[in-house]
């Protein structure tokens, strides 16, 4: 794997002018047969846990809470005979979070609220023809499931993106697990961000057993009807399997990604910024920069080396850089049209009239125009979700938003007269389909 | 299986009072306890056939269109070298169909174009605080597929309620297969409606050869992001197993099902018609009557048997019934609350003042409400889709819609100004979650 990259690479430096050497591949004026291969995603096969996962998930499916406590033991260190987080923990919480990141949190809160209020529908009761008369409920799924990684870092933003829509929604349950550290204990800030969602039951549970517990239910996890969040591989494949079993999930999982579009009108050291910030989340994750012209490109390529040197985790972001491509393309149309075939999680719009070019973007998660825009705005605060299609779904799949927590239920009412009007068409389609009893469910009415 | 299944019937009669001998199992104020066994669906596994289905998708993968030719005179018993629909087929096919045909196919036509019209949404600007715009945009899926089952019955009509609303939605690549059948052709209904659509590309292909072809693209099939339809077991578990390779789905499959919910103001005859409209479906599907009075249910049973009698597959729909039960209830809230609990994928209210009872339904597919409205027309041409969710996946799952065809790309324009008035809430947050390259994003423009 390694050799071909590197032999590839060595045939590019060979058949074209490259511009200078960097951690990143750099490609000039690629001809369309080789965007596959430029846009190419890192890829990881999760074949090889599947049993481990299933085995796993068939114990909690079997043993409930004695196994969500064996393998809380076992994967997170801790013997934790109570996996409900209490009234008093999560006062407590509220206590260990500081006030400048209180105001923080409240003020993303009330943005994101705002923008997926905006999405709720209400119903348009539509008449077909005179006597025909249909419709669209959208109703709240009754009992969701939402995953919160643990880790270093306290994804509390997550709780927001996810929380926020659940209840806006008026799913009834809302059931929030997250893997509980040496102490027992979950970061304050998940807490208290859960706490404001309006969370109803809160476990400290991680990983395969939180997947496990909301699909199938324990004596102390209610079984919920769809599960949402982030999360490690064996998370990812734990939802998958459990899909495979008829429980819904938000989308499949990926490492995150940013696709920058940038022409001379850019301002260098902003997408050298946004361009680290990406590749800041993981080794794995890929920063791809498409542009139209070269200068801009070695402006920008000076500007992230400068900026590299003061990151405190340098050494990180350097190796994500690996997975990832500066593009120089012949026009502004090869840009967005690179853009469209590669299709997303994140996409910086750093070009001349950016509004005009979002327009012609067809595949992409969540957009950000123009030089005041950076990717971290919607990650945390403008009020868009942060949950996104990588790995090219967003050819196929929206990011999380109110959709994602309600189901559209249709109705349909007819007077006699309108079935009257409609009764022949429905007798011919039935019986040419060879239903004889659906035909006769409507002439036992004419 | 069936030992376990008759003395629990058994069990029913020494226990409770049973109104009536009938192949459908009855169920007399059965205690709350007692309705998870009540609604339980047939099950299925479907692993034993899993490894099969991939052998042969990864057949597809692999050889493209000669596997496709394979597999086609093995499933399906013909030895084709072309897949492709030409424009004589189907200028053929139109000649083929009847003139009432076509007037009924039409007519259903407009009345789905309609309310999935309706369906359309225009792009909100949110201005979430002075300098912070989002709004979201909904773009067609570029390439779909949709697969309709062959065998002795050509569903026409699923080729509508897939066509239309990928058409409305601006899918350039509409995808279309169909097995063929032992003279190499499809039904000239399929031919007529599909190009009625405008479906781009139709194919003789059926089965999981279908199925891979779309998902994986062959010499003459064009790979798509999402692939819709029904079709038996092994359709079932391709399109599960493509899932997981991250193509998009319509929705999980599994046998049609109505639940009808009648009080005394119901017509028996038209109750009983339902029922066995859907008993006709397979020997899978099933039926659930609720109702506060036994009266009635007696009124139902009657005409049941009446017009079994006079049905052409009369074995067929009794055998059917065995999946089927009659429940009686207390009264009109406990109707209401099984229903709910059961998540019917169709759903017939024939109580008094049904859009009062609509009010109430939070878990359904499709709802038929009063004596006018029987299943049949929205299985055919009310305007609603009839790819609905089954199996109780309407808990989280809508049926079909222009949704299902379009994903949401949501989009953010700043100001400087906006950008200052949130910068420090993403400060704050990032550095929480250890992202500071992510703050440094917005630092470097502040």
């Amino acid at each position: 794997m390694v050799c071909q990259k590197i032999s590839f690479l060595c045939s590019l430096f060979i058949q074209k002018k490259i511009a200078f050497t960097f951690p990143m591949k750099i490609y000039n004026q690629p001809a369309r047969n080789e965007w596959e291969s430029i846009c190419t995603r890192p890829t990881f096969s999760l074949k090889q846990i599947e049993s481990q996962v299933q085995n796993v998930l068939n114990s909690i499916k079997e043993k409930g809470d004695t196994a969500i406590q064996k393998f809380t033991k076992d994967f997170d260190k801790i013997d934790l005979k109570n996996f409900k987080v209490s009234t008093e923990e999560i006062a407590e919480a509220e206590n260990l979070v500081s006030d400048s990141l209180k105001k923080a949190i409240n003020h993303a809160y009330q943005n994101i609220l705002v923008f997926h209020q905006s999405q709720i529908e209400t119903v348009k009761k539509i008449e077909i023809t005179k006597g025909i008369t249909c419709w669209r409920k959208s109703v709240g799924i009754e009992k969701v499931g939402l995953y919160i990684p643990g880790g270093t870092a306290p994804l509390f933003s997550t709780v927001l993106m996810l929380g926020i829509p659940a209840k806006i929604a008026g799913c009834k349950k809302i059931v929030l697990c997250s893997p509980p550290n040496k102490e027992g204990k979950i970061h304050p800030a998940i807490l208290y961000a859960a706490h404001l969602v309006g969370a109803t039951d809160i476990f400290k549970i991680g990983g395969i057993q939180a997947i496990g517990a909301m699909a199938y239910g324990t004596e102390s996890v209610s079984k919920v009807y769809k599960i949402f969040g982030p999360g490690n591989q064996y998370v990812t494949v734990a939802k998958q399997l459990i899909q495979n079993e008829g429980i819904a999930i938000d989308m499949p999982a990926g490492p995150s990604e940013v696709a920058v579009l940038a022409d001379k009108s850019c301002v260098p050291s902003f997408v050298a910024a946004d361009l680290l910030s990406q590749a800041e989340h993981g080794k794995d994750s890929q920063v791809i920069l498409m542009t139209d012209n070269e200068q801009t490109a070695n402006q920008i390529k000076i500007e992230v080396e400068k900026q590299l040197e003061s990151l405190p985790r340098k050494d990180f972001a350097q190796k994500s850089l690996e997975n990832s491509r500066f593009v120089i393309l012949k026009n502004r149309q090869e840009i967005l049209d690179m853009s469209n075939f590669y299709a997303p999680e994140h996409l910086i719009i750093a070009l001349e009239n950016p509004e005009e070019a979002a327009e012609h973007i067809i595949n992409a998660g969540s957009v950000f125009l123009g030089n005041y825009t950076p990717e971290s705005v919607g990650d945390y605060a403008s009020g868009t979700n942060h949950t996104l299609p990588t790995d090219g779904h967003a050819r196929a799949y929206s990011g999380v938003s109110l959709d994602s927590f309600i189901k559209k239920i249709t109705f349909q009412s007819l007077t006699k007269e309108g079935l009257n009007q409609i009764g022949q068409t429905v007798i011919e389609m039935a019986e040419t389909e060879e239903l004889k009893a659906h035909a006769n469910a409507v002439r036992v009415r004419l």
